[in-house]
């Protein structure tokens, strides 16, 4: 439940964002670009207290018996903060998204239409317990000239309140309003229902992080939500595929990182090369730990495979696990994966024109690669820049997204006069 | 409450519609074309039937005591069967809005990306008691490759299952599956908020109606939504407007059809030029006998004009009146807009063209225009061949909403074996 004041405070906050986004559009690119690099070295500058206020977060993290994992993703130092300033250095140098004709045309009448891009407006961003996502999220919303809203994970309060204090005496500093960028303060988990039920003031909101999150973001929200990030990405091996390409795919896709949304979780094999191709795979496998988890026509091929339940195909392990599935043809290759995908990533392995373009339309993704590892979804891999997330939905943006997908447009109607007969 | 039988059948028709996306997916451009021929000959050679069933809908309309210009909404006859007919064949000869490439590029690794038009999957549109909606969202549905689940208004049920019959035989007899339409055929309220809930089936929903429609269905749906319709629009006449052009544009905004979204319904006047103005505008509008409702600066300008409440200037009347503001500058305008409007579209009437610009850029709405009528805010004037509505929200499409605004994209990326290193 929340209190009268949580409701009140974050209502203030909504409306402070929705007040200040008309501001912002008005900012020219030159002026965003010139506070994106004064912040950058602010944050610098002002390490030794952003890391002082890390310090608590991580003294209360360890007290909680956090994970090392989590505690790691936590922890900021001199070079993560480093690191930062560069991120919002590389958004500062990428042209501006705003304003751009994306098409025009005359009427008949005399009307000159243009389509041209404009900001969303104001932006919420709910995220978990990583600092860096803090000055990430505003570089990229501010250089689209929205508004943001940011609540991340309670466990990195005090780190976010710091950054967030920099970023606002920057823009202060740079004669802007600091209200760009605002951070909800409170820990209590029913801030993030006050946020996502701002819709007078909230244009669009984005989770960044796991399953869970993105769910009960999705489920909850009166606002509409952009869903990233839940990657359950296949890799097919037709028979038809170069099986010398094949393996250093599959070992790229499934083992460069294992904890990224883009990272290969089920294997599926056409029958007619499972005798040839199964053995190399588990050689590969092996020698990478990676635990096989194998339907039945597979696992005789695969010597320390498990067998894999129906569970097993809709899981995003984000381990060193990987379900192996056995198919007839390409079709059925399409409709396993349509059936059991995220709208992530999936690919196909193959030397077989026909193939690859029956898996290119029939698969329903935001991303399919023929003779790629799926790896390659990602914003700077793109040619972004830079990411806020890869869009898992088809309203809006899909994939990988920048900038420009931080936009909408409207159109510009020049006229002399006319009227509608 | 809905029924237990409700909720299951109005799932199973969700679950035919995603089953049968993929299926229409993968229909050709030229069989789209046919089929959509094929079923607007069909509705003309069965609108003995469609009329028979409209007239059941009609004498229970009457029964009810439905008013008049509902009544019309609901009448069907053969010239307005041939009317829709006319409306399939145009989206049949529009261009296939699937599989276009918009952008294509090589990474510097040989990686090929594409980024390529696909439909949404499976659209769900809610509207009231008007049966040519039906036919008109089918063909623009059917043509951008989605599969779509209807659910008319309750007083036009007959008519919609009549419609809705005459295109599903019509399409089995071209050997497609006719589960690319569908119509819930319940009348019960219930039934909405079934379709509402069918997350794991439609990709997005499209209310076409009413203010008190479309806010039903964003407060209640589960499913992504595009908010369409609702339009409080605006025109300014500036200081340095040219007189001659803005009194015909008035007229044509306000009176040329006073029950559309895109009709004006608020004035706003520059201070500097009201005593010129207003009393010309006073006559036209005496003549055209719209009421004109004042603020205080204006009224006395106005002989037969009435007090504005604050009230006024946020009504969409869609009615013979129109709400009277003065302002000391551009920038009063825009910020007097950007509290009252709908995004939907705003107008300037000037010669100086520092000041149209300010309000090109600084107005927030789908479609901005300078000396023109906000009546050409409209998918057929814009040169898109057909519309679904017109947007007022900023995700996904903004303004007419066409075929390629019912479409999505993946990128497709073609490589050679690439791994991420």
């Amino acid at each position: 439940m929340s209190s009268p004041d949580l409701k009140n405070e974050i209502k203030v906050i909504g409306k402070k964002a929705f007040e200040a986004k008309y501001e912002l559009q008005k900012v020219s690119a030159k002026e965003k670009q010139d506070a994106l690099l004064y912040v950058a070295n602010k944050l610098v500058s002002c390490k030794d207290a952003i890391i002082e206020a890390n310090d608590k977060d991580i003294k209360a993290g360890i007290d909680n018996g956090m994970h090392e994992g989590l505690l790691d993703r936590l922890r900021l130092n001199e070079e993560r903060i480093e690191g930062m300033a560069l991120g919002i250095r590389q958004v500062a140098s990428l042209p501006d998204p705003i304003g751009r004709v994306s098409d025009s045309w005359t009427l008949e009448n005399g009307l000159k239409i243009s389509k041209v891009s404009v900001p969303l407006g104001v932006i919420g961003i709910i995220y978990e317990s990583r600092p860096n996502v803090t000055a990430d999220a505003f570089s990229l919303t501010f250089m689209s000239g929205n508004a943001v809203i940011l609540k991340g994970g309670s466990d990195a309060i005090n780190s976010n309140l710091a950054i967030t204090e920099v970023i606002r005496t920057a823009l202060s500093e740079k004669n802007l309003n600091p209200d760009f960028i605002q951070l909800i303060p409170f820990t209590d988990r029913a801030a993030v229902g006050e946020l996502l039920s701002l819709r007078e003031y909230v244009d669009v909101v984005i989770p960044r992080g796991g399953a869970g999150l993105i769910r009960m973001v999705c489920e909850n929200s009166k606002i509409p939500v952009i869903e990233t990030g839940s990657g359950n990405c296949h890799i097919y091996v037709d028979e038809f595929a170069d099986v010398s390409k094949a393996i250093p795919i599959i070992i790229n896709a499934k083992t460069q990182r294992i904890g990224v949304c883009n990272a290969a979780e089920s294997l599926i094999v056409h029958e007619k090369i499972k005798d040839k191709f199964l053995p190399l795979l588990s050689d590969a496998m092996n020698e990478k730990k990676v635990e096989l988890r194998a339907d039945e026509e597979s696992i005789s091929f695969l010597p320390n495979a498990k067998k894999a339940t129906e569970e097993d195909f809709g899981t995003e392990y984000l381990d060193y696990i990987l379900s192996v599935k056995t198919v007839k043809n390409v079709e059925e290759a399409i409709e396993h994966i349509n059936k059991y995908n995220t709208g992530h990533s999936e690919s196909i392995i193959t030397e077989n024109k026909e193939t690859a373009e029956k898996f290119l339309k029939g698969v329903d993704a935001a991303c399919v690669y023929v003779n790629a590892s799926t790896r390659f979804t990602d914003g700077f891999q793109f040619g972004f820049g830079a990411e806020i997330g890869i869009s898992t939905q088809k309203l809006h943006a899909r994939g990988p997204m920048g900038l420009n997908e931080l936009t909408s447009y409207k159109y510009e109607i020049i006229g002399e006069g006319q009227i509608r007969g």
